[in-house]
């Protein structure tokens, strides 16, 4: 039994989330989370058209009973996207669970909460976190340097991050970034945390939707495998330390504009990438988690897995040392 | 009651050790913490004449009947330190546990290994610790990315590093960088770690020998108000954003060479900075937790909170959520 605030509000078992990741999260792989408990996370935007969104989160529910989110993913306003169509089916299908991301959840944030939907919004600062708290959201995912994906410009490892949000924050944090496994949960509640967000963790499991190839290259990276592109735009991701990684981060130091080095990042995580497997090109979004994983189980087995390891700190670690 | 392998094998009654820090770690800082059952720590270069040392030992033990520790830095090759004297003094005057920071305890691990005092070496990779295992320490202290001082050139923040050294080593892991309080505590003893070190904390206490106006100007102080210098001649430092660092990074990006911003960093942190608490020209080595302290307690008060805290995280918090 693990309850917290997180597993309470939004119907869960296990105070774990999938963070929605981009082409990763459809239906195999956020079905196969919330078959094990925890909250599988699809991402609205893997969706180019409205109408094939609405039919994956139907092909969700036929493999499973369980809750499950949706993420919303709020770009520049110069990408042109209508959130009302996704907005749409997301309340007319009776999702009950939003994860937005991006720093202002404004745009969307009025019909979730009319719909009675929990929004869960994922940011990399504490001042962004209260201002979504203002907005209305009912947990905040505060996401951490040692996160894949946007860590933000700030730079804060989770281990401060975590409490100083917890601290500031009236409504229930997520804890999102290096966490992998039983020890980092533990760590996540102990630090004031109600949950955990894991993205690169559920990468290597066999229901994630990625090559195999891809599964067995990033088994050999290590924890400070990873980089930051894309920081002297002030817009900073970090992936693989991959050859075409460095690559692009030499273009960027010698200037090139940031929509040609997006292009180049976008091109080489796409369908070569991911469904063809030809890594040796690639850009792969990463978490310094990585070095923590050492295999590639089924979802079920890696969760039962971390609520065991964690149960174990708890009760037999933890238990014995503070008497 | 806390008895982790920290406790028993370094004879303290809390695994909480406080990191050397030039120009701060003397007596009072040392005993004080000491006396609270943790691990007082003294820097040795902190002393230029030997014999000074030698004399606040002394001092050390007036004050206190329990274990203390001295850190010892191993600098540049090209720094000449006659380590040997330190040596002769540290073995002389029956001190048990000693810190070693830097890549590389081979130079002093050998003659305080014969006198049979316990070895912490203080490092910010696996590669490195690895080493140090192999020398003959007998603990590590891995320091992540949320510290105060050099955090490497890896940026691994703590809640990946802290497992993976954990899950490398076969000797005991201490945890340094980002923490402050009990729930940090309990984080690194859930992520492997035996204890803590704690530096930046201690800089807010009673006890610390810094002038008042720098301790009551730290408190303004965020979570994201460090920032790096020297990282362009690898040669990493995390200090406060203040006027004067930000001048010195600006230095560093036009291509100051690293001898002339090492003087001024050197020289914005000393008499003027520490004694007279002109802190408008000062650069402090600071760790992103400074975003979690909010008050300036004496040692005895912190310790017994955070000893207070982690054990009703413990007992209550994770003791009621894991059934």
């Amino acid at each position: 039994m693990f309850k917290t605030k997180m597993t309470e509000l939004l119907n869960i078992q296990y105070p774990i989330m999938q963070g929605g990741m981009m082409w990763i999260s459809k239906a195999d792989m956020t079905a196969a989370v919330s078959n094990t408990g925890c909250l599988g996370t699809m991402t609205a935007l893997s969706f180019p058209e409205p109408k094939d969104f609405a039919a994956e989160i139907k092909k969700v529910r036929s493999m499973t009973k369980n809750t499950f989110a949706v993420n919303v993913t709020l770009l520049p306003s110069f990408r042109k996207v209508n959130y009302d169509d996704y907005l749409d089916i997301i309340i007319g299908e009776g999702i009950t669970v939003v994860e937005t991301a991006g720093n202002n959840p404004e745009r969307v944030i009025g019909r979730l909460k009319e719909a009675g939907i929990k929004v869960i919004h994922k940011c990399t600062t504490v001042r962004h976190s209260l201002r979504a708290q203002e907005l209305g959201c009912d947990f905040i995912s505060i996401d951490g340097y040692e996160c894949a994906g946007h860590p933000g410009e700030d730079d804060v490892g989770g281990l401060v991050l975590i409490p100083a949000a917890s601290d500031a924050m009236k409504v229930p944090i997520i804890a999102s970034g290096g966490f992998s496994d039983g020890r980092g949960l533990i760590a996540a509640l102990a630090l004031g945390a109600e949950g955990i967000n894991m993205g690169t963790r559920f990468m290597l499991t066999k229901e994630c939707p990625i090559h195999q190839n891809v599964k067995d290259w990033l088994l050999n990276f290590q924890e400070n495998d990873t980089m930051l592109l894309l920081r002297a735009y002030r817009n900073t991701e970090r992936v693989a330390r991959t050859p075409r990684a460095k690559q692009a981060f030499g273009m960027e130091k010698s200037g090139v504009p940031i929509e040609e080095l997006r292009s180049i990042i976008s091109g080489s995580k796409g369908q070569r990438m991911y469904e063809l497997g030809i890594v040796d090109e690639g850009i792969i979004t990463l978490g310094q988690c990585i070095g923590l994983i050492k295999d590639i189980p089924t979802t079920k087995e890696l969760i039962d897995r971390i609520i065991a390891q964690a149960t174990e700190i708890v009760n037999e670690r933890l238990g014995k040392l503070v008497k």
